[in-house]
């Protein structure tokens, strides 16, 4: 089973993009977790930590794929 | 079925990313074509009307997710 973190920070603007990645990846050979870094703020070192620089990321069996250009995890913590 | 096209300029860095997105995706559910920019320039016009700016991207039922940081469209073409 391979494992997946969809990290997101509920951006309206990538919501669909994101919704049809979500439908499009393989979930029934995937241990899928979806992290909304917005309201888990705690959850944010953990991301630091496996390299995720910016949101929507994807975190594939520890490889990061940033998609789109989105929020900076700086701007998050500024956020709170 | 839903439509995706992986466009990709067989970038070394993002070789291993990008096989580990494609291992996740449900192409069972998919009809997913993959592009080598690099090798099929005659793509990038189309892959520019549909809104890809950089490759690594994934244009999923019409919506472009850029992937990572890659190289430009513009890169490409100078390339050639």
């Amino acid at each position: 089973m391979n494992n997946a973190i969809f990290y997101h920070a509920g951006c309206p603007v990538c919501v669909s993009a994101e919704q049809a990645l979500l439908a499009a990846l393989d979930q029934q050979r995937l241990n899928l977790k979806v992290v909304h870094l917005g309201e888990e703020p705690t959850e944010i070192p953990a991301a630091e930590l496996a390299g995720v620089k910016s949101v929507p990321a994807l975190l594939l069996n520890g490889q990061v794929l940033h998609i789109n250009f989105g929020a900076s995890l700086d701007d998050l913590k500024g956020a709170q």
